[in-house]
């Protein structure tokens, strides 16, 4: 008998990963190419389809592909489409499921990045026997999965699970979001929300700092999160004032769904303890009483280049669900 | 064949319903005591068991009741206990499910008291045919429970959907909640909650207004209501503000769970569109692109004193999920 596998495909504003993925979640081929998001849609399912097509010449008839499922910012897992991604120039309704299916003939589901995530967690990860958990991506922006009673919530239009964009901060000076809004908790959470914390603090303090001599555009989450791993106390105060913003979320999220866990991933998480200890106090001082104490907070062990195993759990929940 | 019934239990801090129920909602008996909430929990127990004979003794030979459902403030859905209610002294962990199938020997199932409103809003009311709802009890406290593809949210713990302790202040000056928080949602947005702004706007407004002549202690929603319904402009202008911050955690809660529907219950959901139309309008405002004009925000049709429809349907899914 064949074994079966799943083509997990992470669609990326920079690069797009695809991998072969068996039930078990080893990963056994893989490929990534520069999506072009400001470049015509046409031209990205070009390039995918011939990465898929040499992909697929990998695979020998002891392999059988079953079902894809792609991960991608802004995807509505309803309708199939990618719906006003602000960073990419394909449209506002970019039919991404209906064009994958007509390359490659098999069952495709799509989902938001960090939803993908969550399953990602759930089938081979952290979230392994938990079926309420959330999952939080600190990336350029913040992204979050939600898994209820076992299941990937999606809600009445397939759009849950937006967390980087509930309000922290009502106040008239608070900070402007891409979205429109302001004081969305990635414009505090994020590596984005980080930069603008360190700016601040870098204007407000009298500290040395390698930060004081890197610009905006430049200061990455991996040099934000070195310089605090090396007690750089810009970076240190950073992560202080991110992880008591995102405490308190993660104590707002818990009073609607109590959740097992809050599981981190992305950039940000890297920083390890110097993120994790200050969230889990904040968290805890802003607890309901009905959670304290209950609610465990981890950062994800899946390596960053493991970005196709949520799609991955997607395209075999796709088979499960029928 | 006999007429299969669920009994439907409203224990609530000052009295305690109880109704008969048929599958289609109508209540055809029902039966209301004093809880004596600070009154040992035996005593409590004696009067149920009284009450639930009493109104035994009502139903004739063609009825037969197969299951209870109880509503009770901090009851947790899994433990099956009421946790910690603050307005109670039965203990920190009363065994109320155990104790109700001693008395009569049924299938019993019990849930928050705003959870169980929200499965009977899915079973007889406004929530009939949607998947992904959100009710919100405005009484004393805010309460909420959560249907999320067609099942009640209940999280990890049992604890799920207690919005009325999301953070909506984080400044320092912001409202002591009585769960020990400060800047929780009920602080602002609950009778108790207006009341204190309508303090506020006596202080600082001119007006003249009948609320000026009414103790704090006895100001009750329906006064505040029907004063706003008058055009008392304090209280016009209390409902405004309330309906801001409701508004604006209307859209946090969209953010998570991506709802159809917002439903909106109790005392204060009585002023009718006084409260709803800026409440819809802060909303909008403030959500997340993905949503705007696809989530609506409803007024319960279901009268106060049909409290016990909640309860009676989680009876009716104590049933159906065996």
């Amino acid at each position: 008998m064949k074994e079966q596998l799943v083509l997990g495909i992470d669609l990326g504003g920079t690069y797009t990963k695809i991998g072969v993925v068996t039930k078990d979640g080893s990963i056994i081929a893989t490929r990534k190419f520069k999506t072009g998001a400001k470049a015509p849609f046409p031209d990205f399912l070009k390039n995918l389809e011939r990465e898929l097509s040499g992909l697929k010449d990998t695979l020998d008839s002891s392999h059988e592909l079953i079902a894809i499922g792609i991960g991608a910012p802004n995807a509505n897992a309803n309708s199939g489409n990618m719906e006003q991604a602000p960073n990419f120039r394909w449209g506002d309704a970019v039919p991404i499921v209906s064009e994958v299916e007509k390359i490659l003939r098999l069952p495709v589901a799509i989902a938001n990045d960090a939803n993908a995530s969550a399953l990602g967690e759930q089938q081979f990860g952290m979230g392994k026997g938990m079926d309420n958990f959330v999952v939080i991506t600190l990336g350029t922006g913040l992204g979050s999965g939600i898994i209820s009673h076992g299941k990937l919530l999606t809600g009445a239009h397939g759009m849950a699970g937006e967390l980087g964009h509930v309000n922290v901060d009502p106040s008239p000076n608070a900070r402007q979001c891409n979205c429109g809004l302001k004081g969305c908790l990635e414009t505090y959470v994020s590596v984005t929300g980080m930069r603008r914390t360190i700016f601040e603090l870098i204007a407000e303090m009298r500290d040395d700092s390698p930060l004081r001599s890197i610009s905006f555009e430049e200061m990455t989450g991996e040099i934000i999160s070195d310089c605090a791993l090396n007690g750089d106390p810009i970076a240190l105060k950073a992560f202080e004032k991110t992880a008591e913003t995102l405490g308190v979320q993660l104590a707002d999220t818990a009073a609607h769904l109590d959740p097992e866990a809050f599981i981190l991933l992305g950039g940000l998480s890297k920083a390890g303890d110097i993120l994790l200890k200050p969230t889990i106090a904040s968290m805890e001082r802003n607890l309901f009483n009905a959670y304290t104490g209950k609610i465990r907070v981890l950062i994800s062990d899946t390596p960053g280049d493991n970005a196709v195993l949520g799609p991955a759990a997607l395209g075999w929940q796709r088979i499960t669900d029928g």
